[in-house]
Formats: structure tokens, C-alpha cells, sequence
């Protein structure tokens, strides 16, 4: 029997609308004055009035580290690092002391970003000569055992260099045979100190697997622009236009407008995305990335991880740090991040049927909110997350519950 | 009959402890290990097994405005204004123009507060020739209102400036007649272009009514800087150490770090308070603030007014804003800030019973956290709020319930 499911008085781009799913696929979305006998439904039809809540398309965590979370763990301290060398040493260390397995840690908190409404993921995953393809393989089974719930990206990511770590080029290569669909890089001068030698491994395994490049730049200053400028060649030289992404680009949130101005328009030319989670001092320029033409996507970055002790699975709190980082203010600008958070993910990430159109799968976000500036600029998570015109419940609680009912009540004021 | 509360297992200082509640108050606090009949406990107690929260006391928001927010109405498109002058003569003329009373909206503002676990509340409220002293009346009237649920301590604020507005000085004396707690002022150079003359009236009233002052300064630069220093002067003549707060201060955190330090070494001297909530490139240095021994609070600024489309009633987000912005990373000092957001702000308050000892009042928060790190790196709200040994109800949402226990659903995996 077709599974038919009416939303009714969605708030679509300002209006109220009927979404009709059927079969898990958006087949109508008609204005909500329209008569209601204006199309065929069945009588079995389930419906559910919105009563004006905003719908918008899932979520897009364009970069996450599902590989190295500490997630459903108890809480660990952070060890700050001085440079992303000592980082990079001290997670390693904290590694090879670990005993317990990762799958339930990452399969616990990408869990968590699909109940907060994500519907897609890139995950970069760490192939060095310590972890060999340990993370590929627990992040192949995540994506298995999470099918149909959200689509997992994955990124082959240098964590300890190229050059850096003889044998990561071959263990890349062999990642890349075992279901990873991205090719990552990761400071070819900061940890490599070879631009040319990292960037030959990496576009030569993207054009050796066809897979779009997503490379890691922390590098800033002079040194991080002339690396975008030389991953801006390589890109157009090889024809990748619209396949690699830089990640973080800090070089072009702490330069001056003036010696970033060329670097954005060479960003343009060669069709690269920019990634970022609004890091405070480091943020790039947003909108004039976005006026320019160049796409901006967001993601999570690490959540509870050896890198930082900042993150959550949620995207709302990550779009309202990068409008406010970006000194956004007014609803035009918080509708961009709104978009960065989701569509412009989506394209970038390659997403088939994303989208609130007709023929877009049945994946949709509700939020008890009447405008979209407001879920950006107040962190609103969805309060009803659809899958294929179906319901994702929320999870339980990683703690017992408390009975608190039986206990005694103070009165608050009504609302 | 006595009404008993045994709250068994809850993180406190890092370790299980068993805290009793009686009547309101808390009258034990002892070690989970001790034997569970080392105290005489009536067979009538509540018991609640908090299974290792922490448990802190209630947030403090230290510098609020309930009375100009638009909170409970739809979404307002913020409207930017360039300069301090402009944003408030854009709030005075939609001031002008609003027909609804305010008080549902500060009520309904100063609820949700509550329930997101704050305890105690500072808020300003506008009283310029315009408004006159209608927003002290509404304030008041809140007051009285949440009397048992919050400390609600009140600011008269002059928003449009003191010499700026003639008579607003004379409102000012008559706001502290009228159940005003704090005297305000605001930028006496940019506002008033008359520090002398702003100060006269701040600190004549301060004395008048033996009252504490808080003194909004978003001056930049050398100008901010050489106000901080003659508000310390006044502060030390008039012998008001320790009861002075100024909020903001824009100018310590957007100045070099060689300028800021004679003025944190004399804020020291004068026992003056600083209020920040973390505002991207101007938060003061609170590390080097606190190492000084100047204190520091603080509060969620306006939510949802004319001045910002940013701000939420939970604390927890601008705990994670100021750590965040302060580029604070280990465990140590995200503790700082959840003292800052909690038993710093009700020292300056001057909350009587605030704090997790015998004899304070039972006001409790329960977080889903197993250390206090946690809390503020995450921005997790309290998962139960206890007032006076008395659980606060979540409130009712402002949205229809939306009934999706009837559709279907699809299966995540397990936590």
C-alpha cells in the first residue's frame, strides 16, 4: 500500500504550503489556500498540521571526524597544543593507549547528528602509518549500519602528513580501493614542507579514482595564501574545477582584505569551496566568498575529540557561530548561513534528491520557529526530523531516567 | 510537616555527594560513601537517585534587558544601525510605534529564564523622556510576579544618555524612588559627550540612595580607556569599591595588551566589576582580569530587541561564547566560567543563600554532564532546576503539540 503523509501549513520561503509525501518521495507542495479537495489523497493518508512552523531541507555536516571521537565516553579533559604538529603527536600517543573499539563511539554520535536533523555527512577519516585503514574500515560499517538514514561521505585524510609519513601515500591509495570516496590533504608546507610532493599525491589519486579533493589548510599567513593559489593551478590545470574543497582556509579569516582580494578571485576561476565552522580570528570572509561565486559549506569539525574539547552533533549552534563570527545581523544573511547548513552542502557532497522540491526525497527538518533567520540566529534544532516521510525519533538518553514527578512543584508564570 | 529531599549521588566539586534539602533549604551535604543511616532522614523524604550529575547552583544573568524585549512575538528581521546613536534612535521610534503592552513579553522572557535554570537576574531598564519610567513600572510589576522563582535586582538605565535627554537625571531619582535597585549609565564621553557631567549624576544618585552602579560602556579605544580610569577615580573618592560594575568595556578587549594593563592594575585598586558576554573581537582579557583580581560576570545582553538579532534565555550558550572567544580550552578554565555565570555574578548581585553549601537555599540545577567542563564547552542546560527544594516544570511550548505518535517511524541505531 503507498505510504501517503500530508504536512499541512509548512512555512516554506515565507509561505504556508501543503507537502505532500508519498512513498517516501515529495510528490506536491502546493500553497496552503489552495482547496483541499485540489488533489486526490487517500482516505489511509496520514496528516499532520504544522500550524505554521518553518520546514526546511536536512542538514549537511560538510566536514566532520567521526573517526576520533571521544562521544558516549565520560568526559575528557582537553590537552591543549601548542602547534598542529604537537596535536597531531598527542593524539597519536593518546591512540596507541586506547583499548577500547571506535565503531560504538562513532556510530553513537553520527546517531545523534541524524536525530538532530544532519542528513548528510563528510567524514574525513585519519590514515597514518599508526592507524593504518583501522578508521576506513569502522567508518565503512558506520555508513552500512546507517543507510537510509543519512549519506556518509568519506575523506582519506593525511592526519599525520604525506611526505611526513612514508607509507601514508600506499595506504591512501589502498583506502581509496576500500570504499572512500574522497581524497584528503592536509598543510602541504606547515606538515609536509613540500607543496609540490603533497599535492602530486593528492591529485594524482583523485584522478587515478575520479574522487573530488577536500584538503585540510591551517597554514596561514603569506605561506597559506600561496598554497590556495597553488591548489587553485593544480586544480585548473587538471580540469577538478567544482571537485575540491578547501577546508578551514584560516589564511584567508587572518589576512588583510587587501592580499585576500586576489585569492578569492583566483578561489572563483578555479570552482573551489571553501569549508568552515566560523573559528573565532580565523573565520574567512563569507559573503564576499559567496558575492565572488565561491561556494561556502560548514561542518562540525571534531566533536569531543583529541583536537578540541568545543562541538556539538547539532548544525544549528555551528550556523549560529559562523553568522555571528561573521558579524551577520540582518535576515538575508542569516538565510545564507541557512543554506551554507544544508543546500550548498548538499551540491557540494554530490547528494542526489536534497531538497524541498517535488521529486526531492521525503527528508525534511521542522522547526518551532516562524522565520529561518531565527534558527540561525537562536540555534533551533528541528523539532521533528523526517527520513523518507518518516519519523526519526528522538534517541534515549545515555542516562537513567529521573522520576522526578513524584516530587513536589513550584509554579511558574503561564506563557 | 518538614519537607524532606534527599538528592543521592550528584557530581559536586568533582565527587558523589548526597545533598539534603529541608524545607527549602539545604541542611546536608555529605560524602556517597557514607553510610546511608549516618543521618536521621523521615520516613516521608523524597529521595531522587541523580546517577552522577553535576549538580550546580542556579545561573546568574548579570546584565539582562527584560523590558524592551519582543520575545513571544514572531520573528522580527533585525534592522542594523551603524552607530550606538543610530541603533537607539531606531529603537526609540519603534518604541513609538508599538501598541502592545511589554509586560506579557518580559514575563513570558523572564520565565523561560527561570526554567533554563537562571536564578538570579539583573536587568536594566531603558528610562529616557520617551519611555519615561513605564518600563520600571512593568519591571516591578515582573518582580513581584517571579518573587520565589528569581532574584530580579533592577538597573535604571538611561538609554538615550543623561545629558544628552534632558531630564532624564530627575527620572533617574525617581525610578530609585520607585523600586529601582542599581543606578545605570551609558557612555558618558559617546553619548553624552560630557564625562564629568554624566558621572556627576551617576555617582550623586549612587549616593543619595546608597546604591551599587553599573555603568554600560561601549566606548573604544583611547577614549574608553581614559573613562575606565576616571570611573576608577570616582569609584576610590567616593569609596564605592565593590560596588561598582561596568559593563561591556569594549575597550579592554579591542586595545593592545601593553594599553589594557595599567587599566586592569587601577580596576583592581577600585574594586570595580566587569560584565562581558563574550562579544566577538571586543571581549575584555578575562584570564588576565581574573589573575588581577578584578571580577568578572556575566549576562545574556538584550534577546531578541532592536539592538540584536542574537541572544537565548539559557546561560549555558553564553558561557560557551565567552570560553569560546576567550580561546579558553582546558578544564580549569571553562570552572572559571561556570563560576562566572553562576557564584561571581550572585556575589555582585549580592544574592544572600546562593551557593552549594548548608544553610544556602535548595536552588539546584541537574545537568546531563559528568563534569562542569562539560556544561560550558557544550552549552548543556540544566536537565532539572530545583527552587527551594521544588522542581520548576519545563514550560508549556508557545507552539500546538504536534500529535506524530500516529505516523510512522524509522529505526536508528542504539545509543
Amino acid at each position: 500500500m503507498t505510504e501517503y503523509l500530508v504536512l499541512r501549513n509548512a512555512r516554506i520561503d515565507g509561505a504556508l504550503r501543503h507537502v505532500h509525501i508519498t512513498d517516501g518521495m515529495i510528490t506536491a507542495i502546493e500553497p496552503a489556500s489552495d482547496l483541499d479537495d485540489s488533489r486526490d489523497v487517500p482516505a489511509s493518508a496520514a496528516t499532520l498540521d504544522l500550524a505554521g512552523r518553518v520546514v526546511r531541507p536536512p542538514f549537511v555536516n560538510a566536514h566532520a571526524h567521526l573517526d576520533k571521537t571521544f562521544w558516549s565516553m565520560p568526559w575528557q579533559p582537553h590537552l591543549p597544543g601548542a602547534t598542529i604538529r604537537q596535536c597531531i603527536d598527542r593524539e597519536r600517543s593518546i591512540r596507541a593507549a586506547a583499548t577500547e573499539p571506535q565503531l560504538p563511539r562513532s556510530l553513537a554520535l553520527a546517531t545523534r547528528m541524524i536525530e538532530a536533523g544532519v542528513g548528510v555527512i563528510r567524514s574525513h577519516i585519519d590514515v597514518d602509518t599508526l592507524v593504518g585503514l583501522g578508521g576506513v574500515e569502522t567508518l565503512v560499517q558506520v555508513r552500512e549500519k546507517l543507510a537510509g538514514l543519512v549519506d556518509l561521505q568519506l575523506v582519506a585524510f593525511p592526519q599525520s602528513g604525506i611526505r611526513a609519513d612514508p607509507g601514508v601515500a600506499d595506504l591512501m591509495d589502498e583506502a581509496m580501493r576500500s570504499g572512500v570516496d574522497v581524497v584528503g590533504g592536509l598543510d602541504p608546507h606547515g606538515i609536509d614542507g613540500d607543496v609540490d610532493g603533497h599535492l602530486d599525491v593528492v591529485f594524482g589519486l583523485a584522478e587515478k579514482y575520479h574522487a573530488p579533493i577536500d584538503i585540510h589548510l591551517h597554514d596561514e599567513g603569506p605561506d597559506g595564501l600561496a598554497e590556495i593559489a597553488q591548489i587553485c593551478e593544480r586544480t585548473i590545470v587538471s580540469g577538478m574545477q567544482g571537485n575540491v574543497t578547501i577546508s578551514h582556509a584560516y589564511a584567508l579569516g587572518s589576512a588583510t582584505s587587501d592580499a585576500v582580494a586576489p585569492v578569492i578571485a583566483r578561489l572563483a576561476e578555479a570552482g573551489i569551496c571553501i569549508m568552515t565552522d566560523g573559528p573565532v580570528g580565523m573565520t574567512p570572509p563569507v559573503l564576499r566568498l559567496h558575492a565572488a561565486g565561491v561556494p561556502v559549506i560548514s561542518g562540525s569539525d571534531g566533536i569531543r575529540d583529541a583536537w578540541s574539547p568545543y562541538g556539538v552533533p547539532a548544525m544549528a549552534p555551528i550556523a549560529t557561530q559562523l553568522a555571528y563570527q561573521s558579524r551577520m545581523y540582518d535576515d538575508a544573511d542569516f538565510e545564507l548561513v541557512a543554506d551554507i547548513v544544508s543546500i550548498h552542502g548538499s551540491r557540494v557532497v554530490g547528494v542526489d534528491g536534497h531538497g524541498l522540491e517535488v521529486g526531492c526525497r521525503g527528508d525534511l527538518n521542522v522547526f518551532d520557529a516562524t522565520a529561518v533567520a531565527e534558527i540561525v540566529a537562536e540555534s533551533i534544532s528541528p523539532t521533528l526530523v523526517l527520513r523518507g516521510g518518516r519519523v526519526v525519533p528522538p534517541g534515549p538518553s545515555s542516562w537513567p531516567p529521573l522520576p522526578v514527578t513524584d516530587l513536589a512543584a513550584v509554579g511558574v508564570a503561564p506563557h
